[in-house]
């Protein structure tokens, strides 16, 4: 998408984003979701609650405001869209939020143990070492704090939430999957890394090279 | 399938949700099964024994009577169901039954070792530790009853049997199926999680707490 | 297939049957082949030597004599054909050879480790451990005396050969290629039970009582 | 392809080869490339950076000079442009290279650990451990140095690049794509065995009869 997109391109665009939650076996079931900022307005379009992914389309994607009332649509919103509204309120540079319990990231989130910088891919998308946010129940605003307080000292776009599982930000919802991807992949090679030893990590000022280069050089 | 299902719905349905046994990875060849009480009569419908997921379609469901003995179809059922039919002899809320070996969960099945609730989504489905069964021997009631005896003094819906495998029920067979694959996925996060350490447990108060959420909240 | 199937019939059913090595993950690039014996007559159908997955057909699968010389076919047989031959010369009962390098069970041939009988699948479809054979080098017949002096001694339809990876055997190649399926599976399950602590084993007598079941009473 | 490819059958079968890095797992979003040398000319064709492995056709292959200077295609080639030409440069008799950050190999480089000679598969494409290559800062030509050192001294055609992930060559890029798929094969049949012991090596004398055989007498 170039430009702005509208209401519509962005339901079409989240509803195909959830499609690479599961070609990579981030969720099972009905599971994890995927959420975007509407451009210019105080509203965001988010997963219905419980829906299958096979069924899922651009139109029964839910058009919601920034407190997670529903504005447009005919299903529930996610059970973590307050969640998602609130990232979007205390941080105006986010434009997509991602949540998943991709299983390598969610066993770092169940001991409480960030994924330390031991890899490129790490250095390039994280820029240092990927963080634990607290444990939070859901239903209320404890989960978007855990969120917004663990994020906003830290280049990392991805929060393992304790007991939980990650949520991803980016600029906009094709950059918050995009992080839910890769986290998934780093964690599960530093898993498989610290299974059988130690893996050497990285000084701190090649990991700013490498996060540097990588967020400026990297893609057309 | 909103309302009652006829017997021929019910059959589809069950030959489907086969699907998601091998989408989820959860059976090898032609292992695991799953059947339906049929609302209002004492029958089941349930898979064949030993037959392809591939060529598995409605017309190959058979149906039984609640002891086991086939009442309509070519094939012969599921070695597996006389304990399928013990469970709907004396639970009577179940309307569904879902068997696999899927490798996770047999495996804490293989140590005889409960799962324990360290992840937010075992507490939302499951309700607590998920719990380990007695080793029985296939053809005669002794699974039925063990399946019975240890579902009973628990919220959750699965019950892994020592040596064997998990059995998983629900109020539909598409909730059995639900749970067989939500009970996979626990079983390997909290897997991946013991293997480098020790994640933190949730205070019983949160798990009721997310429990009692999940299972009023969630969904359409 | 019902009856004696024709030379024809063979080799469409062996060009089947490798799908089914790569559906269930047990090879790469093109590692791995399964052959069948010409019911009443001293030839085997094979797969062709380094031929990709994709492009394997009932025209591309060779015929050879039981010592691995080619007698119909456009491409050379491949490279373990002699090892297949070896099990059709000294194991008269064998109908089908499969081998693979699937990861778990080429895991426990590598530590030259026999898979205990944890688990009722184990017990139902190999009647008792799974048992190691020797180093061999390819090329001559030390890799189908391995197979053949191991299986021997075994109510088992596999063996792994040490260093190398696993081949089983059945009345025909779907059994053979079935016992490689149910192989991987019992592997990896067990392999995880292990990465945790220490499976149960199960009595002589239950094993024997479920090796009898399941060989004479599963399927149609 | 039979002859010397032309650059247009080139660039197809670059792409093609991509699908294999999905279909194996070896890649993640758009991470991971694959290169192919012009025969007889001082040029190369890339994939181009961070574009999706869905939409990779023919026309979104690059073609570069052996420095890395885009010589034709509308799209920036890879961020791995100048690692490969290096390669080119140094190795003529390398034809093809990939690029991966395939999990368990990654793993093992994120130790800095050489996989050892344990599975007669490594004996047969690897020909020996397989080595680890320096940590090297991406952007100039620190990686191909590495590369080329690494490889020199070995008959391996993969080298584990420390805390990045493997580069491996061949005389064509299908070649260093197999070589590639290999890799992750073993690497991860490697992590397994040692998961829960430790693997018997391979005697150096069958090491080297093994490798002779497969370089020689393999395939078609």
């Amino acid at each position: 998408m170039s430009g702005v997109p509208t209401l519509e391109e962005l339901r079409h665009e989240v509803a195909l984003l959830h499609r690479e939650l599961t070609r990579y076996g981030l969720v099972s079931w009905t599971a994890g979701n995927v959420s975007a900022r509407v451009p210019g307005e105080d509203l965001m379009v988010i997963k219905p609650s419980g829906v299958s992914y096979d069924e899922l389309s651009a139109e029964s994607i839910v058009v919601c405001d920034l407190h997670g009332a529903l504005v447009e649509g005919d299903l529930r919103p996610s059970s973590d869209t307050a969640a998602h509204a609130y990232v979007y309120r205390h941080l105006p540079e986010v434009g997509g939020v991602a949540h998943t319990h991709s299983p390598y990231a969610t066993a770092w989130a169940a001991r409480g143990e960030p994924i330390p910088c031991v890899l490129t891919m790490i250095a390039d998308e994280f820029g240092g070492d990927i963080p634990v946010g607290p444990f939070a129940l859901i239903g209320d605003d404890s989960i978007g704090q855990g969120i917004v307080e663990t994020l906003r000292g830290s280049r990392s776009p991805a929060v393992l939430m304790r007991n939980h599982g990650p949520f991803t930000v980016g600029p906009d919802a094709r950059a918050a999957v995009k992080a839910a991807v890769l986290l998934e992949d780093v964690a599960r090679t530093v898993h498989f890394a610290h299974q059988l030893g130690t893996p050497d990590t990285i000084d701190k000022q090649h990991v700013d090279h490498l996060y540097a280069r990588y967020q400026n050089v990297y893609g057309q």
